[in-house]
């Protein structure tokens, strides 16, 4: 899951022309690092946690959520306009600076670094509501989204289970009775995990899930376990690639370390060994246009069932990622294709076989105002999200993330029939015993 | 958290006279490690998972959840009586059995144990009902405490969230509508936990849990996770022997990985270099004694409350270990002491420095009938747990463990006031938001 990589350029050969796209990962650099990179120009994406000003010099501190860093710039060291605008800019808006790498025993870290370019990615909206003065633990507790940003903090992931709102639809909620209030179980830990991505950067959480789905295939259990991580400054091209690695790696460690047991379950060892990088990335549009190829007809706008699925996932030898939904398929958070707004920059992996999806994420909305508007038309209710809008208020990023099933992918590893199989004691319609 | 040791003595040495409890841990073996003792003696603990008899010579398959291995037993290895039990005990039946290790080519896993005793721990006390026939999938299902002892399975020790029954009491749960049927949020997955103990050996889940308590003290969270690991043919001292070694290990990595953040939060790092096996062991009753004698009176029979944890924990510079509480005060699958019948096999670790309750666990009782009449006698609905009698009717063993809180955990070990720093989204009576 490290997110840190040397140079590299790497060009995806896909399967057939139409899915070719080829491109070049960028160079990621996190302040936790800093120190191999001395003497070096870096561009660090982060936040500004503070700022001091001597005459014609700013001394900015920057996180990223590995670290801290002291960036400094004079006047005449950039544009006179974005000099200006850093002098002015709120705390915790988030930016980018490009600028060289030194020793400097002065500095908090060790290092600085001295910026020859910045660009201000979001600027807050708002006066941070967190300030050096003394809150009282109420205030600082309801704005745990934020607070969690301050380095005082242990670094700690988990997101709760019991919550006062739905993220993935009302239909299919547990509620239960949370001292005279309405809570509903957890469906996911993704708007939790937006909040925590903005404080640490890149974070994850490993959490059991809950829908009262009354569907009963061998895909579905109603309590199952989630891998969700969540990564800051990261586009849907970086969702893909953070994806396709996390999985590549899973199949391999299987292959390397449980050969024995997947002996056992005469799982065909080829079948997985195929699931190497790159993995085909098509676009929900496309993926349209080969089901109604292989036969199997399916009018463009539905959501993919799992029979859809199935079909699809069988047209390729290892995962295959499929791209740009459209908006009425996809929840209210995902971000909107700019090149097509019928379409969200959303992406499930579906596993081959005819396992169908494991994997299910995207690039989150951005923009404040958007996202409220889009809430409103999907009838969410504001009110209960004011914590969630706020971490677009304060510093909004690219980010963007994805949901991992583990026994999904379990099933598909192992070549199991059925998803019962891969959970001491599974939960399913009807079933809640023993 | 691995139980593989070498030959190890290891004799306690306690504060003061009373607290002195000196005592060898026993070697442990596991077939796993077969391959270690080539040519040597062991003593195996397991259940019998198959037997086929050749005229004069018993071959046993035996299971002990890290492996299988093959024993073999001619008439006259063993004493008569022994050799005839062995003859006819019924499948999943637990034993003790003792014997030389040998590579054998024609053996499953390349060894084979020539049996020189054993011992039959707990006869199956009715025909295991999982046999080589074709079963139905709802039969399996409802069997499913008993079905992952197969090989055919895949290592997942999850334990369900929702589930239809209470484990620590019915005053403090969450209630939830299950398709019709009432469904609790689990407060401890130790009972499943006790069920995959008995089919892989050593186990453990790391799980959220949910207590509903009205209490809004310091060290309470409705919502916090807990990592429990149960142990198959273990005794209260073994249970003892792993929460010190977890406890000092945990400790330790923070101490060499961690500096830096315990830096930032100013922890007194004397305080946990003084974390150091072996960690006091005192009984409840002589705990109820030190807390009268430091002028906090407290009568026999009732259990600590937070402030008796913290004068007890203040009494000691490292985590002590509080054995043999009252039957009145622990739950129902607590194992009675058998040198006084008014306590049980039950130990709670108490972190210094005030910080209190960090661990719970015990040996859990072992006998059925006895487990059935004290569950009456607590008002327990027998109905609902016929699954978890099914453990101790088919291959008894002697078992226990325990539960870590993991925020109170890291509480302690970041000397914070405040539980609720531990965690992103902390959930405490009246704050469920954001």
């Amino acid at each position: 899951m490290s997110c840190r990589s040397g140079v590299r350029g790497r060009f995806l050969v896909l399967f057939g022309d139409s899915f070719n796209a080829g491109r070049v990962m960028r160079q990621r650099y996190y302040i936790g690092d800093i120190g191999d990179y001395d003497g070096q120009e870096v561009t660090l994406e982060g936040w500004l946690a503070g700022r001091r000003s001597s005459g014609k010099i700013l001394f900015l501190q920057v996180r990223d959520g590995t670290g801290f860093i002291q960036c400094v710039v004079g006047r005449g060291d950039v544009d006179d306009e974005i000099f200006e605008e850093l002098a002015a800019l709120p705390m915790e808006s988030s930016l980018r600076v490009t600028g060289h790498v030194a020793v400097d025993a002065r500095a908090p870290g060790g290092f600085e670094v001295s910026l020859v370019g910045a660009q201000v990615v979001s600027a807050a909206t708002l006066e941070y509501p967190i300030t050096r003065k003394e809150h009282g633990v109420p205030f600082l507790m309801d704005h745990r989204h934020l607070w969690i940003r301050s380095s005082r903090q242990f670094l700690q992931l988990d997101t709760p289970i019991l919550t006062p709102t739905a993220c993935e639809g009302t239909t299919t909620l547990f509620e239960t009775n949370y001292f005279e209030e309405s809570a509903y179980l957890s469906q996911s830990g993704q708007l939790y995990n937006e909040a925590t991505a903005m404080a640490f950067g890149k974070v994850y959480c490993l959490s059991p899930a809950f829908r009262a789905e009354k569907s009963k295939t061998r895909r579905h259990l109603i309590e199952f376990w989630q891998i969700e991580p969540e990564i800051a400054f990261a586009d849907l091209d970086d969702i893909m690639d953070i994806q396709e690695e996390l999985v590549a790696e899973m199949v391999g460690t299987v292959l390397s370390e449980r050969a024995s047991e997947l002996g056992i379950l005469e799982r065909d060892i080829e079948a997985l060994e195929r699931v190497k990088p790159p993995f085909p990335r098509i676009t929900y549009s496309e993926a349209v246009e080969l089901l109604n190829k292989a036969g199997h007809s399916f009018e463009w706008g539905g959501d993919f069932g799992a029979e859809d699925e199935t079909v699809l996932s069988r047209q390729f030898d290892r995962p295959a990622m499929v791209t740009r939904y459209p908006r009425a398929v996809k929840p209210f958070y995902m971000e909107n294709d700019p090149d097509d707004d019928r379409v969200t920059l959303s992406v499930d992996m579906l596993a081959p076989e005819g396992y169908g999806e494991i994997v299910g994420g995207g690039q989150r909305m951005m923009d404040a105002a958007q996202l409220e508007e889009r809430m409103r038309e999907d009838g969410v209710p504001i009110g209960d999200y004011q914590w969630y809008l706020d971490t677009r208020r304060y510093g909004a990023v690219p980010h963007g993330g994805f949901g991992l099933g583990i026994e999904r992918v379990v099933t598909w590893i192992c070549g199991l029939a059925h998803i019962r199989e891969t959970i001491p004691f599974p939960r399913m319609l009807n079933r809640m015993r023993p």
